[in-house]
């Protein structure tokens, strides 16, 4: 019988035995200062009762964040096992001659703080590029971050990954395996730079079900191709997209070790985890006024819808159109036609649709006659879908993105000051 | 001894032998002229006093406009001979279902008109998608373009095919080939859905200079790689890019039949305005205020610094960081790192350059100091470089871009209204 998946509130704590702080320790003002002002948190630890079963998929980009290099490491040392992970914003600490030996020493403050090995611990950084790291801040909050871990702190680590984002982002399910209760919880940060190829931007998961190392990392992988690669905000595939899963096995279930049923249920609750965050990243892109949704049906393989779906999500001037509430289909139609996919453009049809209804626009690669009246209430929701039928086949897949504002152009005209 | 190549006024009629006329007929606003006020130029006409060998290439997308198509089976049924070309802005005559109709019959007037076999007139269209095209201010138009085409009116041509260009864009050179003068001329619209790909925008070039019909296609072929093929202003390959280039060899210089110094007197003069008519484009993109200029030095090879430098002008992300004149370099390598091609990182270098001055920014894929004072000098020129040298080889490429700012915006959100 499949279980039932049930939200839950949490985010990474919802899972048994996963602890976590967060606070701002001034990696941004390092050189002066100001522990008086209000800031948002910029460094967060989060740990493993027991060390975790651990998977992770890092960027394709040639240029590899420091950090990512140093949690690759460590995971390869420790088998797979990690017991904690620290993570700070405000800085990548990529692209500076002494990057890994800070994304280092940041494991190595950690690990002596709470008696792990070294290699237990994992380490991420989000923020400027090739600004060198100032380390004085991790020295200082490491250990308060330690002190103060706790059970129910899963908003304050949150909070501390978030660099343009306007909300925090984290999600959790509950679910049943071999009638054990099994539950899964993430965080991630957008917003910007956003276009993961084989990885994705700063994720978290934990959960507390008990499944091998191997089909950990087979899992993820499969749900990362269909969640966070179909995503869009500006093309740019950051440096230091990294997706990490930490599965403790505290809910006590046999372990799953083969891919029946048990992971069957196990891959769905973390798509529903997976595939919620990245919801939530499109929708807070930067700038961003609308959530798109893109869903290319009928392709003859997911592959193909994929690609499809993404070249739209991924079009300027569409993206821009959307904005505007305009229904310019034919540049939908445009960004089909040059997506590296084979399919007949002569069979392609398009709808619009949101929650005030749905048009055609397009049928056997040609315009319909529509309502403009009718387009223009439909993208004036703040979630728009397009849907592409390629008539040729059974399968379909979606790809997320957001419309481009003035917003976006104003918030990377000066990211850096 | 090699030709001096000296610039000419007379864009597309430089040549010898070449007509041209435009005028308004009233495309968009078919169905409610209003012939008093005063309109941009919508329709134009050039031709050849004698067929002319005319090269083409068309746009890679699946979506391909009637025109094109049109133009394509005019050409092969002609033995590659063409003696005019008729062309609208404000509707692109693309997406729809009497598309192929429409253009035929623009082809037909025109031939009426100036007794020319139907397959010797080409068509091209630019404009809206998907927007039924209205034949009757064609019918009305092609009578008084035929008789007032003249050896002078290039920029009445260069101007109709404007689309959201704020300038026309038009170039002609002359040079030797065996004692005689030859001539080439071009003309090209922006500024928008601009993202070559084995093709390019709509770019019309004569010339005079006597070639075969292989040769031409060959050089053409060649330029297209290394000029609008490097051109990226939104990431966006239209439906409708086709390039035309037609020789009617009455310069009266010996033809060239084989790839011998003759011919790449001709390469470098084409050149010369195929690349000239590419900045052009770059640096009136749609909403810009930059020109960039990336160009990839050091590569082992041309394709691969062709997809280095591309892969920098296109980044969303860099675009703004330029309109807000930030040095913000770490965007620059990111791009850089999710370049598809094969290179080691940790040897790049980078730098920022403009007429006023040069700053190294990156060195062996990490940041070296420099003065943020002198890179925002530099930054606030409206033309700037960026020199990614890849150390591992000899070889070069320039791709050309423009920044993304607030107008870019503004004009793609409601481009149809």
């Amino acid at each position: 019988m499949k279980s039932i998946i049930k939200k839950l509130d949490g985010g990474i704590c919802a899972p048994k035995g996963i602890k976590a702080s967060g606070m701002y320790c001034g990696i941004k003002e390092s050189s002066n200062p100001d522990p008086g002002a209000e800031h948002k948190n910029d460094i967060c630890l989060f740990t493993s009762d027991i060390p975790a079963n651990t998977a992770a998929v890092y960027t394709t980009n040639k240029v590899k964040g420091a950090p990512l290099l140093v949690t690759k490491a460590n995971l390869e040392k420790s088998g797979g096992k990690a017991s904690a992970v620290i993570v700070n914003s405000k800085n990548a600490n990529t692209c500076n001659a002494d990057g890994v030996e800070k994304a280092e020493k940041m494991c190595a403050l950690v690990a002596k703080e709470l008696s792990l090995p070294e290699e237990q611990v994992l380490v991420a950084s989000t923020g400027v590029i090739g600004l060198v790291l100032p380390i004085e801040p991790v020295e200082r909050a490491v250990p308060v971050l330690a002190k103060s871990l706790d059970y129910t702190k899963n908003e304050e680590a949150a909070t501390a990954i978030m660099t343009t984002d306007t909300v925090k982002k984290e999600y959790a399910v509950e679910f049943e395996i071999g009638g054990k209760k099994c539950r899964i919880g993430g965080m991630a940060k957008g917003s910007g730079m956003i276009h993961p190829n084989m990885a994705t931007t700063l994720n978290f998961i934990t959960t507390d079900c008990n499944i091998s190392g191997a089909l950990l990392q087979k899992a993820l992988g499969d749900i990362v191709k269909i969640t966070y690669n179909c995503l869009s905000i500006d093309g740019d595939t950051s440096t230091n997209d990294m997706v990490l899963l930490m599965a403790n096995g505290l809910a006590g279930n046999a372990e799953i070790t083969e891919e029946n049923d048990d992971y069957l249920e196990f891959k769905e609750a973390l798509y529903e985890v997976m595939g919620t965050l990245t919801k939530m990243l499109a929708k807070d892109g930067e700038g961003a006024s609308k959530l798109l949704v893109c869903t290319c049906w009928g392709a003859s393989d997911v592959d193909k819808a994929i690609t499809v779906a993404k070249s739209v999500v991924c079009s300027t001037l569409f993206k821009a159109a959307m904005f505007g509430e305009d229904a310019n289909w034919g540049r939908v139609l445009c960004a089909i036609g040059y997506a590296p996919a084979e399919f007949d453009i002569n069979k392609v049809a398009v709808e619009i649709a949101s929650e005030f209804g749905t048009v055609k626009v397009c049928e056997n690669g040609a315009g319909v006659d529509f309502s403009e009246e009718k387009a223009a209430e439909i993208l004036s929701s703040d979630e728009i879908s397009i849907n592409i039928y390629l008539n040729e086949g059974e399968r379909c897949a979606t790809a997320w993105g957001c419309d481009l504002t003035y917003d976006y152009v104003k918030i990377n005209g000066d990211y850096r000051t």
